[in-house]
């Protein structure tokens, strides 16, 4: 019988059809023959080592002393070459045909170069370089939320074509929006909603009901617990999510960041285990740089992995269909054994 | 300079990358060869003529006078084998651990299967075919709107591996939930709040507003006007909304339902021949059934070309990045001349 889930964050309900489920195992995707063949180093990569000219400049870089955009960095943030959004330009609003609103494409559209070794990633680097990498995120994070014209940053990883990557080398994204989007003030408010009945952060029930129910559960630290959420859109839909609540991916502590690096590793080595590299997404979900303060809101990280297609019915509805049961997809990630030499921490 | 641009129905942002933006011909895509090297019947395929018992018993077909479930078949419209929403069980919401939400899929999941012919597609048979394909969307909303655990009917079709399809046989879907999406809840919540700040019907507005801009309508005829809308998510993105704006797709008349598959046939026959027959979806976006009578909301038909993919900008934001302009694909569209043996209408 297939049932209908509601996810408590947006209320949208998602469909678990298990007329349709598959076993976990048979998600495994073939190995994308881009992916495999990469060498260390390649010479037309505009983000590997020693070719930072084909960069525009660097916005910053964790460097053992040398010159900004030369070779010799460990972590290098550039602005995208062609960007989404532009640090320029003017927010009023105008109006086609006195109707049709628009403003200028106003904001930030940067890339984390995760390391300069074109043939990793972040499911076999080891953790004190996706240190780094977590540890740029909140930088930039915190220089671009001071900038007034932006409400909101959006950290995101596409890996894969079917994720929508076009370079192969280790990279993360960074876009710093000039408006709210919709789906954010829809969060915003199924959460505040909540606080006004409840008294409670929804995010914070969410995470204590989950641990309650233990079944999704995939990892967890002093800090952070991964799972496969009740009302999943996807098999293998994972989220981190932070023990210590709190609206702002910008906000986190040190020490937190470390075991967030530990757990997301974890996480994404899991999933290229047990599924064989497939290709994914993982946004962080935060809030509204003007939200910051909000008692009601929680951040956390979600992983998407690509291997089904969005169709129809989801582009007329909004609504997902899931052939994968979270319980199921999350006990055969929690069955895969993560080596000491991947932990290290 | 990119643009931010604002869909008035969702009032969601668009960003417009002009900086990545290709010429409307550069997302021609390469033929798909599953789809090039069909033959007009497939002994494996449940869906082709002679088949009928690899389906589910139907619900409805345009017969000339042939016994049920046997051939001599037009259009046939059976249950899904494997159904996301099945039309049994208990609608009641139940608890995970006195939290998490849920409730038995209730609901129809069926197949219109548009010809017995394996090898055409809507773009490539004839108008009076494709007639009589609308007319049982018609004929089965019709049906399914009366069933009281039914909240909307949503009818779509997926067009290549891209769009989510796994049989190549041509045949479109018919969806009907047992609970309101919430996108359609926001649709709703726009549309009636510009009637109450305007006493206007939001969708005749825009209706009206991109026939004076005038640039962006790609056809039209007595009952019809295809465009690339003003904040198109996708390049080709294409809207086909009916002249006479009134909320549900179950009403519209038999002369509108015969100028519908004509300006149907069109619109796909320039993608096909524009784009060298890309993957697509689309969805009929109607009125959920107990609000087929209000005045401010409009059915259209959403067709999405699935040429470029969504990321993890998109998956964390709820904002689109298209890298065209709708202005120039229109453009380009409108000039794709559609040949008098097409038309027939």
């Amino acid at each position: 019988m297939p049932e209908l889930r509601q996810d408590p964050a947006t209320r949208e309900w998602i469909v678990v059809a298990t007329e349709r489920a598959k076993r976990p195992q048979d998600f495994s995707t073939p190995p994308d023959p881009r992916r495999q063949a990469r060498p260390p180093y390649s010479p037309s990569c505009p983000f590997c080592e020693g070719n930072e000219s084909q960069t525009p400049p660097e916005h910053f870089a964790v460097r053992d002393g040398h010159e900004p955009n030369c070779p010799g960095w460990k972590v290098r943030v550039v602005p995208n070459k062609f960007p989404a959004l532009v640090p320029m330009g003017d927010l009023t609003r105008r109006h086609e045909n006195a109707f049709f609103r628009k403003a200028d494409g106003v904001g930030h559209h940067e890339v984390i170069v995760e390391t300069p070794r074109h043939d990793l990633d972040l499911a076999t680097m080891d953790t004190p370089q996706i240190e780094l990498v977590v540890f740029a995120y909140r930088r930039r994070y915190c220089e671009l939320r001071d900038d007034p014209r932006v409400e909101i940053v959006i950290i995101f990883r596409n890996h894969g074509t079917a994720a929508g990557t076009s370079l192969v080398h280790p990279h993360s994204q960074l876009i710093a929006t000039p408006v709210v989007p919709n789906l954010i003030r829809e969060r915003f408010e199924a959460a505040s909603n909540y606080y006004d009945d409840t008294g409670l952060c929804l995010q914070r029930v969410i995470l204590d009901k989950e641990l309650e129910v233990g079944r999704r559960i995939v990892d967890q630290n002093e800090s952070f617990v991964a799972f496969h959420p009740f009302a999943s859109r996807q098999p293998f839909e994972t989220w981190i999510m932070p023990r210590n609540v709190q609206p702002s991916f910008g906000n986190v502590t040190d020490d937190e960041l470390r075991r967030f690096a530990s757990i997301l590793k974890r996480s994404l080595y899991r999933l290229h285990k047990g599924l064989n590299d497939p290709d994914f997404n993982f946004v962080i979900h935060t809030a509204p740089v003007r939200d910051e303060d909000q008692k009601y809101y929680g951040w956390y990280l979600q992983i998407l992995p690509r291997i089904t297609t969005t169709a129809g019915f989801e582009i007329g509805s909004g609504m997902s269909i899931n052939i994968s049961l979270p319980e199921q997809s999350a006990d055969f990630v929690r069955q895969i054994e993560v080596p000491e030499e991947v932990v290290k921490t």
